[in-house]
């Protein structure tokens, strides 16, 4: 009986994952034995006697690149018939709720990690089976992505999510933005919540829920809106 | 003297930031006394014995939502003359580089992340400035993505950058992905680097980048290229 999904993270910085893997329901599925996750260092498989795995770029340009070699001994050693392989980069496929389900299918992912200008193209051209961004932004290195990705897909994991949490009620899954939510006390400074979810009329909440939402998202992002029009 | 950007991050998992706060440049920048970076955990301002800070929504549904009294104490304990204070939410808008940029020239960031289902919108209408989402996708927290938004904009402070690195040759500053990159050795398990990068010549390989960097966009992301065009 091994866990549901394996997800090995090879970065240069392991220690940037620490935390997130030692907090929250990701830790919890990892305990129980649903996730295996596994930190890998790329400096482990550098042949050079200082542990180097940069160089600078053929043809000139600022910066540092991160060679072929200990990339490709990496992989070659974590990689498993059927896997998947991720490098996170800005000019991936934009990461979307459907891939995050979509990989938390599998049975092994290995998610690498760039740093400083990038990685030898090599890599791209013969080891990735997928290039994902998480937005269209610079970081100073992948490994936040590498865990917004992990974040994003153990959702979708059987048994990683609490009974507390719902997938079903998530932003997004239908197409439109979340409504307006209150909670106790029901006066808050001389701020009342709205008298419709004191009412205890259900289809008068839910239908007023569903008016804010599509408010909300006609003023904020009337390009979800659109996509849905179109797709009715 | 004090730091150029002070940053307090407010959630219900400050271990979730040790690993990233402790490595990379923001550590470096931080250790330099360039950044101020510090980390509340919002149950410090939970007024019950066992340190609640959520209750159930009015008006039912799924979930839990972060009780409006404990924040709006961490931020009015925090919050300084001319702060901007930040809430990460699907529902924000969108990050950019031009947003983390323009971030960066504050002087103080309060980035509330929350959990669950949510805050109360109290919280929203009355302490948060700017609400900012990272990406279309759900996460277990807003933790993570403080964490990106953070890294995002930490780039544009002067002196956080090292030398070896570089905010002009980035991804997204000229509208356009990133050309492919090659570094030693220049022949790899018998892959070649394309002989243009070894010719010396500036002007072929400047044209060579350039025709890359379009023919990837075009495939990849015409909607970049786009609204690149609109602009011109």
């Amino acid at each position: 009986m091994g866990a549901k999904l394996r997800i090995d993270f090879l970065t240069l910085f392991p220690n940037m994952l620490s935390g997130f893997l030692g907090e929250s329901m990701l830790a919890r599925a990892r305990e129980a034995g649903i996730l295996e996750l596994n930190v890998y260092d790329i400096r482990d498989w550098s042949k050079s006697k200082h542990k180097n795995v940069d160089d600078r770029p053929f043809g000139g340009g600022p910066g540092m690149l991160l060679m072929p070699d200990p990339i490709f001994s990496a992989i070659e050693a974590l990689q498993t018939p059927g896997c998947t392989r991720i490098y996170m980069c800005p000019d991936g496929e934009r990461l979307t709720p459907q891939i995050a389900a979509e990989l938390s299918q599998k049975k092994h992912l290995i998610i690498l990690s760039g740093h400083y200008e990038g990685i030898d193209q090599r890599v791209r051209d013969c080891l990735i089976d997928r290039e994902i961004s998480i937005g269209d932004y610079v970081l100073t290195n992948g490994t936040l992505p590498a865990a917004v990705l992990a974040d994003a897909l153990c959702r979708y994991v059987k048994g990683v999510l609490g009974e507390e949490n719902s997938l079903t009620n998530d932003s997004f899954n239908g197409n439109l933005l979340s409504f307006p939510q209150y909670t106790r006390p029901a006066v808050f400074r001389g701020m009342e919540v709205p008298q419709v979810l004191m009412s205890g009329n259900h289809e008068l909440i839910s239908q007023w829920r569903r008016q804010q939402q599509v408010e909300k998202t006609k003023q904020r992002r009337p390009d979800i809106l659109k996509s849905k029009e179109n797709k009715q």
